[in-house]
């Protein structure tokens, strides 16, 4: 058995998680850490949990996190990094799902979260959690970088094109729309139900987190920066992202479904509709799957990408254990291949 | 491996009982059956099923069941009673998810459902499929009447108060509440978005079909007829059932939550909360789990229970499975033992 | 033109308030008071009004408020009372949207809300701003306690019954659902669409502030004291009551909706529905009306009745107004007399 | 009095025409046609209307529809071609809410609506009724095709760059989100709350009857043929569409939100936002208001526009409504001046 850690378990993160790991088979769940929340039961707090799980909130103290196999940081930006140098020095593999570790510039780092980074070294060592671009890497990470939601949407749907040069990679587009539980769990206005239910909006058009993020996947696999606008939007729901990403042929191509289905032959989270069809988000709910459509439409020579996932399975916590069964040495789909809730 | 058929999969119930049957280590789904759909996928109607079933929807015929060690019926009232008899002497074990043998006096069964019933013999030998009042019975079963989602919700919150004479059970007022997948997947205007979203509506108060099998099963644990108001309500949402329940109170009790918790003592279905805290359906969804909790507010004699369930899952498919389960001499909570998804 | 000021306009029932005021022709509105948004416009915060307002929030001061001919409250419980009397005095009329002038025993008042009144000369004074029993007396009133929005539900609901004495009234069961707009507009993880959408649950349980108010009514218009059991449930949207209403009768009556038409022929904002049919929340969206059905299950003794209502209309602004309207001598659907936003 | 009538009133844009027309101060319906609800009562069929129109469905004959001034087809595609002429000849006025007379090109609307047009001549005079392009011409008309619900979001975002050649308009993109009144009040699977909530997807990703409608209008603005990929998303909520719009810089520009104020100024139906700021569709819902927010993304060469409007409204009912004053030399705003309804 694995013995695993959460930092940070209060967000809806980490209540997926926590779902994810009191059912793995090969997981012992020893240690939940909570400043705000210690000493309550995590049932407690996450009534779906009442008979899965019977440990309580702790302090986030070194040593009991030190015992454990594998760290999972479900924490603020900022957090996984200062602990990360002393947990990987006592042996412990760690995942990151924050953003600590994602950004390899310290300087774009620095400037889209506005902290200094506190272990450069570390950035250098860790490993961008995206098996399908990173598989054999991951294996043997002593730390991850667990992706953004929205970084594994759209570059999952524009991989295929990007790597093979297919389209003009300096005016992608991609147009996300979210539900509201990647907002997290604080308590604000904005995503209170009277604010956020029956209407759409797009934000952060100026400029999100996550664009430093997918250019820096996408430029590594073209060999070259890319240029991309990335406008996400907020939908009336809690779960699901659909990213359709926008691009202009270079070169004429008779089947692009099929670089599809070559590229991601294999892979067990990616599923490549068939065509004309396009996916919804329904259904990867509670899923790690993550469905792609491509079309072109009355044949002319701009793609369009639909890409779908579970912001917070494939774009999060899913995501998470499955790196984590990748460094263990695992069944990659261990606890991770559950048929989406639908309806 | 049991082998399992499905007759009329292609409601909401179906596809519940898909997801459970798919990853049910003890079963191979062998059949399932839709006059509508035949020929095709299963993963074209259920895009959410896709690489988890091959097979395709076939003609509902009597060659291809009767291989079966069981059959579900998912099918519409009517349909079960029909096919029954030569299914039990093939040697099939029956679990029937439509009313056709819940309703134990044929007159009654007329009177709400319109059609003469086709095999009193068979509906004499049904048993009702509430484990927490019928597992021995349950497990030497042939044939099952998997209960309805109101009336589960509402026997198991009232139970512990009704079987000990605890309340007046002459004047029971059960206020359901019900999520929109209760009415199906029938194309009908009532249940389109547009019109069940942002709403709240009474339904059915004149009666509702769930009103004697309700009253058959706790005037079977009271020993006399009871008598019972039942006002179901549709709430914009899909999934999730709260009945709040009423009665009042013939003899003075200490504690009433201690009467639940020692009546559902083992229970794996049935969670009795803390005082105080009242259940959310939220907490069950996609999961077996009942929860209830009991008040009594400022201490006067009306006592107050909340129950919740997944009307797709306690209160139809997994509710079946955990039959299946029981009938077969398998641990009973094999597949159905699901954390909620939450959020 | 009447002038109006509104005193703490920042919440869901302040915003629903100007929709109405805005478009009222007989009122100027010509200040609004926010602690916490001083000197930003109307319209920055509520971007629906932009085009119809041009004044910003200012310091709630007596000054401003003393040149208006009435004064609004939407306010936390406890502040309109401490600014009643002054403002009374500079010959103001007032309409308070919360609860400080609803109870007329001081003593309950502050066991439920947990202050002593500070002023019970005015509470006495006050009237109770249900125009379907207090018509006359709001006309000549210079105070106006406007009432919560489940005791308008319920009381409209109840009246005919409880005034004819036809029904039990030492044990009503009211079991009411309502928006999540009901609880404001503060930061809070309960009411965020995550924690809210997708689920129903009960609460308040053991008790609701609303319970003593409409036990008052109810008692008022009774001659006695009435017993009741209270109810209220969460429901996933934003706006909307509904209250189904349980009595046993004890006289025989031939036609209760007859009943119900008599008491409210005439009533501008209550509409007894058409035998057979309950009504949906949806049908008073955005409307002050209250849409009410009387049903008698299977001829039985046990009355119900389901009354709905827009928790922001009829449950507050709406009411609000029309009471305005009453208190000087406007035609008294003026401004309040749209209808319903269906879908 | 202005006497109208409306031919196929039970969709959602007819129920919403009729919120509009029982208030309007200048307006007396007379008839409202619909062949499936012969002789029931309007508010029977929308209980929202209840004590605001007292008047039946009849057939659509002839006659009664004669005796109007202005009558309104909120029909299916095909009808209104074939009513019109005869209707012109008696000296009624027209606004069809379909399809029949917004595309000029008999071929391409042979093309994307699989009918051969009934009225070319007719086609050749109706005025497509966008008030902010074609105002004096809607002034003139006998007949108008009002705009469908997308082309009013997307177009009114564009014109200003494409009208003035700021952009490479041969590959504008737009990325359209839509709430599901949109696909009507027919019963079809897809639909239905338990299907299209807690959902999101692109569809008609190969070709929409409204890429045509937006190409002909840009076309018109900008001088020549465009090229446009447009792709429609399913929102999971009733009202409300938002147009994110892409285009490439080909001039470089100061100020492109002073283009947008100038093109706009004193239009009583477009809101310009403040800078920095993007629309949420609730913030026009039940308005009949589009507003707009401009951007430019790290001060690159992609502008980024987004538009918001209610479908209903400004994409339907109300732009109608719209045309109506304009043609009958009303004040234009008149009953269409609606605060939207928020939360």
């Amino acid at each position: 058995m694995i013995k695993a850690g959460i930092v940070g378990g209060t967000g809806y993160t980490g209540v997926e998680l926590l779902r994810l790991l009191v059912a793995h088979k090969d997981v012992e769940l020893s240690v939940i850490t909570s400043r705000s929340e210690v000493g309550q039961a995590v049932s407690g707090l996450y009534p779906n949990l009442r008979g899965h799980i019977k440990i309580n909130f702790s302090e986030p103290d070194f040593e009991s996190l030190a015992q454990c196999d594998v760290v999972f940081f479900a924490t603020p930006n900022g957090t996984a990094m200062k602990m990360a140098p002393q947990l990987l020095e006592a042996g412990c593999k760690i995942i990151d799902l924050a953003a600590d570790f994602r950004l390899k510039d310290t300087g774009v780092w620095q400037q889209w979260y506005g902290m200094e980074h506190a272990c450069p070294d570390i950035l250098e060592e860790a490993v961008y959690g995206l098996p399908e671009i990173n598989r054999e890497a991951i294996k043997k990470a002593r730390i991850i970088a667990n992706p953004g939601c929205y970084p594994t949407a759209v570059n999952l749907g524009y991989i295929p094109l990007v790597e093979n040069g297919l389209i003009d990679d300096m005016h992608l587009i991609a147009d996300a729309k979210s539900g509201v539980s990647g907002a997290g769990r604080g308590a604000t206005v904005s995503t209170l139900l009277c604010e956020a239910t029956e209407s759409v909006k797009a934000y952060g058009v100026d400029g999100h987190r996550h664009l430093p993020e997918i250019r820096q996947v996408l430029g590594s696999v073209a060999g070259h920066e890319v240029g991309l606008t990335f406008v996400p939007h907020l939908m009336p729901m809690i779960r699901g992202i659909e990213a359709t990403l926008y691009g202009v042929l270079k070169v004429d191509v008779e089947d692009l479904r099929q670089i599809y289905l070559e590229r991601y032959k294999g892979e067990p989270f990616v599923d490549v509709l068939p065509s004309g069809l396009a996916p919804e988000t329904r259904s990867v709910k509670g899923s790690n799957m993550c469905r792609i459509s491509i079309f072109r439409p009355q044949g002319g020579n701009t793609v369009v990408v639909s890409s779908v996932i579970d912001n917070l399975m494939k774009g999060a916590a899913g995501q998470a254990v499955h790196n984590m069964n990748l460094m263990f040495g695992l069944d990659e789909v261990t606890g991770i291949n559950q048929v989406a809730l639908l309806p």
